[in-house]
């Protein structure tokens, strides 16, 4: 089972290597991480996805949960949460190719926000599904760069993961 | 000065906790970092935004180049790369407000992603200044939570940050 973490800690140095350390050394496999700060400038928020069992997750809990910079945990159904990670790809492109590499920019209603004569740079956002389902088009244009972030994620409606102000 | 690098690492646990220890132990401030598998799933790429003068980013690069999952470090210019990151913002809404934040919406070709009876959640993205900017905008409203991811950044134009394939 893959989990989704919302984490929120202190913006201080040295944060991010304490909570990516705690993962790797207990052998918690981390499959995607983002982190930014929050409308408060001191409090980052992390999103971690993380591969185990139910057991394994209650103990990643707890160890994060000791760490002094870290303010709040909580575990996002994915049910109940819309989750988006931002791609950006470089693929070939001259101007024979150039029309339709802009169909399946429209078809994912994704942005060109790069053109040279040789190239495109193309920003797609949605769920991992819909940028590999993109990444697998792009494919036969010939791919020459891929930055992906990490997952980024939050409740639907009102739950909020916040922290008293 | 603020610096982007583009960091190829292979993608094996641990490798996060490593570079995040290096820059934490050195006291090199890291102001975003954002990692994503790379169209190779053996090799994933972080975007690492560092503060400091030329001097210390010699050394942050050297430093790196001696971690054995490091593949390549290459520094993009502001001038020549396009950034973008990705948020999530959740706002208070109801019937009466929800028309004004749509325009808002409308102007910063943002999405509105869900909608309660009491609150909405906007994606938007582009580099920080537009963010920032928005999310000013909304917090006369309500902003009830935040999520963000580190900035993500390529060279325009067929230059690319990549692997012998």
């Amino acid at each position: 089972m893959r989990y989704t973490l919302a984490v929120l800690v202190e913006n201080k140095p040295g944060v991010l290597a304490r909570v990516a350390g705690l993962f790797a050394r207990r052998g918690y496999n981390i499959d995607s991480l983002a982190v930014g700060v929050t409308d408060n400038p001191e409090i980052s928020r992390m999103t971690i996805v993380v591969r185990g069992d139910e057991k394994v997750i209650e103990q990643v809990i707890k160890q994060l949960n000791k760490l002094v910079d870290v303010i709040k945990i909580s575990m996002l159904s994915e049910k109940e949460s819309v989750e988006r990670s931002l791609a950006l790809f470089k693929v070939s492109a001259d101007s024979k190719t150039r029309p339709t590499i802009m169909q399946i920019v429209d078809i994912f209603r994704a942005k060109i926000i790069d053109v040279g004569s040789k190239s495109l740079i193309i920003e797609i956002t949605g769920d991992e599904d819909k940028i590999n389902a993109m990444e697998r088009l792009l494919r036969s244009y010939g791919i020459l760069e891929v930055c992906r972030t990490g997952k980024i994620a939050m409740n639907r409606g009102l739950k909020s993961v916040s922290y008293e102000k």
